[in-house]
């Protein structure tokens, strides 16, 4: 089978990890023989965003649904104001394409040491299921009076019934699959008393059709000080929009580093290609250097490689990253000293004998 | 002097620190002998809501502020919904006294061991300014269609440039005052484009203000990652009201515990009391076992006292507690074996030698 995917490579470091996640699953496809990728090439960046005024020309979302899956790198460049490179990338991706679910698991690779004194592999090994299509993320909101002294901006969460319903039954099944059927809801419904309560309610409905899984909540600032000083006391995590991703990217690093994290946009009815991401950005300060952890970007390729079906490759990819991190080729940001292209190298060598 | 200090002790284990607290105050003021303090208590509870259907008496707010200071426990209790119970005590009083600034400072106690591995105390000495009036804060929002299948509610975040710009400013303030002249502004303008737009436009102007500071920028989720793995690099931080209600919390967790961390919601101009209340919240899990950290309690009792123009009052509770957290004498969560009491009697006993 030929697996068509999308590949968006963005900026900076995007571009370092997107090239080096499609040479190992090249070599995966190779190894494995039972299928193969196509790449469709996307220039879609900040750079041409300058020199085109636009970042996905008008057929874009047309030119993604072609494919089984999109891979994307990272966007985001200081020649463009943050907020027009992601709404005019990444997050009109997301919305489109109905990837409502944003999927971030976390825990700790072998050979990596990660920062917290107590905690071994065994402590940290957590799923965190973000709401990917709403919330904070709504996009609502505006400026009134913006160049005068009384200046009055709004940013309007929205939350909806069938959104909150059906990240919840996601994320139900998510604990329900795992071993420990455990799953924390994150809220901070003292201090935001409409949306968050409503979350809340719809929350305690779904619940109930999962007697099986054993459930608490927690507000977001707690949960930070949980998942730092009892890590083991969490499994499957809930959150809204804005509430995981400061939690995914916490969750990052204290499994070692920013640079390892997947995450995984799904469309849980497969109308959609789904979008497999590292969680880092675009690193304007190491871009170009060529020493870009690429272990984020290959994680999310397993995953990728997983939702299209092949679980076994998926194993065997992240086998073959876990030998390489266990023998200690990583890059400075896992204190080791090796840059993309070892690293790299070294995973596509692992794929031959896992 | 004589001080008139409102006490509201709230729910759970906020009373029992706020009684540990006042014994330390008087302890203070008596060996000190240059003022004293006249507590007024008010019975604002859960407990008390139920009973009577409010929390703070229609006067509640000219009561307070016939006093020099409040001092606040923690509210919240599982009888009453946790949006009601904050919405009916702690968010009025923050914003009918325009206490518009949070300071939380963080910094690794004497004698604690902190989570991280590679973190000594030097590493990790921070003050969070939170903006309190405004932001996710506002309460604005509504639920539409409620009971029904395609229920939707809104949480609508105000920023105004007023409140921006002061906040900015009481930021810049306070970096310029410590050895490092280090700000770190935290927004999350790339997703939420309206009113973290302005919050960065504003920032940008009062910079200018003060060349002596240096300062950077930081996404919100990205600030976890370096507050987690590069601590020494962070001083003084200026967030939203729930950016900074998050980020201080973990700041808690990295210096060791949720129970150290204190709290002051400052009115700048002081035409009202200011409060003065530790981070964590009622914690119904240990309430009523005596074993409460007091420690957050304590420290929030010298920012207060610090805020009184008593500085050297101020250093000497804070060595008294540094000089017990370094002996050992010390509760559950920072991994010692004393109750509230004994550490509370040590307080008082070293206050008459530091
Ligand atoms: C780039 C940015 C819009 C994005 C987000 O906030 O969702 C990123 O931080 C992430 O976690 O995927
Ligand atoms: C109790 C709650 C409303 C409060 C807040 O969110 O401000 C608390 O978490 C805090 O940090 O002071």
């Amino acid at each position: 089978r030929v697996f068509k995917i999308a590949s968006i490579p963005g900026d900076g470091i995007g571009t370092e990890i997107t090239s080096a996640a499609i040479e190992v699953l090249q070599k995966l496809a190779f190894i494995e023989g039972k299928f193969s990728f196509e790449f469709n090439h996307f220039d879609w960046s900040s750079e041409n965003y300058v020199k085109r005024g636009w970042y996905m020309p008008e057929d874009g979302m047309d030119q993604l649904k072609k494919n089984d899956a999109i891979y994307f790198g990272a966007v985001g460049w200081p020649n463009v104001p943050d907020h027009i490179s992601l709404w005019g990338l990444i997050l009109p991706i997301r919305n489109s394409l109905n990837q409502y679910v944003n999927v971030r698991p976390t825990r700790i690779l072998r050979g990596i040491t990660p920062p917290l004194a107590k905690c071994g592999p065994k402590d940290l090994d957590w799923v965190i299921v973000r709401e990917n299509s709403e919330g904070e993320y709504a996009g609502h909101g505006g400026t009134t009076h913006g160049h005068s002294s009384h200046a009055v901006a709004t940013e309007v969460s929205i939350f909806t019934r069938v959104g909150i319903e059906r990240i919840m039954r996601f994320a139900f099944e998510t604990a329900k699959s795992r071993p420990r059927r455990k799953l924390t809801m994150v809220t901070k419904s003292n201090a935001q008393r409409h949306g968050m309560v409503l979350w809340d309610s719809v929350f305690a409905e779904v619940a109930k059709e999962y007697p099986d899984v054993q459930w608490d909540k927690m507000l977001v600032d707690a949960m930070t000080v949980r998942m730092t000083l009892q890590p083991q006391t969490l499994d499957t995590i809930v959150a809204t929009n804005l509430h995981a991703d400061i939690l995914s990217d916490l969750a990052a690093a204290l499994s070692g580093s920013i640079g390892i994290a997947p995450s995984s946009n799904l469309d849980p009815t497969r109308q959609n290609p789904s979008m497999f991401e590292p969680i880092h950005g675009s690193a304007p300060d190491i871009a170009g250097k060529g020493i870009a952890n690429p272990v984020g970007a290959f994680w999310s390729a397993a995953e990728m490689v997983r939702w299209l079906g092949m679980e076994e490759a998926a194993d065997a990819l992240m086998k073959a990253i876990e030998n390489v991190t266990e023998a200690g080729i990583r890059t400075k940001d896992l204190h080791g000293s090796s840059d993309t292209k070892a690293v790299t190298g070294a995973v596509c060598k692992e794929l031959e004998s896992v």
